[in-house]
């Protein structure tokens, strides 16, 4: 076993790669929720100047990165990788965005995992000595993925209890070796974990297990107590898979007090009728680019553990009666220089 | 920059990660083809056991990563890391087939790219100091590509000549810090590439351009000439792409002597109907651990380029009139100890 490895799954950086720039974009629902103000565009129509829903999705992918690239003070040639990902079939958002970039590039199949899977390649890529900079994209948009996973929009289907609400929003981290900036230190490497839930319209309980396993065995490779972070943030558990993840981490011995979870938070869930909260790959995207990486900036919060949660199933496997197996991966950010 | 890339896209590996396992299966048409000898394990039926498609390619995967560790010597819990992925919509047969390890999982997604992009990003996570052991496993099933891409088989579709056939067969590597065996020397990350190829049926002429600039940025990066190796094998472009491949090359003033195609090899294509050859994620993966890397072993070859190219498009994409972006990694592979 090598230096970089600390306990069973959990890696930790040598020299901790820095987020130099970020970005995100949302929707109108967003742009009308509590975290307005920390998005750095809004379109209040969606369509982000296209015609269709899956080249609006591919649209916002475009501007973030381009506008992370700014705010790093990069040139799109200085990136090394560009690692992105998306739910549309074939991650079409991500590699059609990428397009026009002229940059060695990975795509990515992580579900709502999407971000956290991006920084922890990215980190290894850095860190490892492979290049100075690289960039991570994830989006999710709520008409695309309706069309794909669900019903198409004109059919106006209802919705269960459990269901969360697929955000149209996307987010780009730009990473480097060197510069000042929070700092990813850790993170841990999700495994997939299948309890069994076959309810498509629940997937914030077919995640919570997977959200479990990766906070219990981060905490446990890095011998830190949940305490060490000012906010262990789940990507889109929604408000019932964050209940089952609190009571699951207690069977474990483990008392969250400190956790939230991006799904909760990016609507206004009584107001704004999305029942359970957010999801999709651009939830914890924006998220995470915007209230959180701006709080760990602004000295509100030093050290978070950031835990995206996937889905990695399908319409087709829902159909062959198959369970849905999820993932989480935990990436801890420090702020400050 | 820092020591371990070179040139503008190239990764140079300080100790190159060691192909210690390897094993691959395939469908009956692969199994009546000239490869047929390479093979690890052939279906007849097609079905692996199984009642769907899907799943069919599912338990592809898991013999092969099975096969693949037993071959190695290695139990599932040694794997610090496993890349996987295939073709299916929100690869479900990679993340089906991962569900039942307990394993840290990176899902991807680069079409029939993908054995070589989880190729570099296990080599990057190895040599890093990561981990000691990565598997990466890639598939593809002629029947739910079908199914997914195409028509249903019950609607017997006409296929055009330029079209290829999409390769029931999976393979998985499984990747050493320490061992003897080939080792994985250097690797060029693909930019993608898009001249505006609408054509879904000729996928081919899609991918060649980013096979093209790969190709030639590998050459150029590592200063190699190509007949520094014994073989430069692209993934599935087929008879007409390769055609393509060599005149694009030959117009950067590279000329070509060694090239091969696994999509152009895997069949007999007169005898087997297939047109322009295999295609899919499992073309490149089944040829590269049967054929390509016995031969390595062997002693036949000392130095092969695997270059797998993918189309990163969608029918979604092309109903939307979209053109078809390529792109194409290079992966140096050399024998011996």
């Amino acid at each position: 076993m090598t230096s970089k490895k600390i306990g069973e799954q959990t890696l930790a950086f040598d020299r901790p790669p820095v987020i130099l720039g970020r970005a995100n974009a949302a929707g109108r629902k967003e742009g009308e929720g509590p975290l307005s103000a920390t998005f750095d565009y809004i379109d209040n129509r969606d369509t982000f100047g296209q015609p269709t829903w899956e080249q609006s999705e591919c649209a916002m992918q475009r501007q973030v990165l381009s506008d992370a690239l700014k705010k790093a003070g990069l040139s799109g040639e200085q990136l090394d990788f560009l690692f992105a990902g998306d739910l549309l079939n074939q991650c079409i958002a991500s590699a059609y965005a990428a397009r026009d970039r002229c940059v060695p590039y990975f795509g990515l199949y992580g579900a709502c995992s999407t971000m956290g899977e991006g920084l922890i390649l990215a980190s290894m890529a850095l860190d490892g000595g492979f290049g100075s900079h690289a960039a991570v994209t994830a989006s999710s948009h709520f008409c695309s993925a309706e069309r794909q996973y669900r019903t198409p929009l004109e059919y106006g289907g209802q919705r269960t209890p459990t269901a969360q609400w697929t955000v149209t929003g996307a987010g780009a981290v730009v990473l480097g070796r060197d510069g000042s900036g929070p700092k990813i230190t850790h993170a841990t490497v999700g495994k997939i974990v299948d309890k069994g839930v076959t309810d498509t319209n629940n997937m914030g309980a077919a995640m919570a297990p997977a959200a479990c396993a990766a906070i219990a065995a981060h905490l446990r490779d890095t011998k830190r107590s949940p305490d060490f972070y000012d906010l262990i943030v789940t990507g889109d558990l929604g408000v019932l898979g964050s209940e089952l993840l609190l009571e699951l981490l207690d069977r474990e011995g483990i008392s969250l007090h400190n956790h939230t979870d991006c799904g909760s938070i990016i609507y206004d869930l009584q107001a704004q009728d999305v029942h359970c909260g957010g999801s999709g790959c651009g939830c914890c995207a924006s998220v995470l680019t915007g209230y959180l990486l701006s709080g760990l900036e602004a000295g509100r919060w030093k050290n978070l553990l950031f835990c995206p949660t996937g889905a990695l199933h399908s319409p087709t496997a829902a159909f062959q009666g198959e369970s849905i197996p999820g993932i989480c991966h935990a990436v801890a950010i420090s702020g400050g220089n």
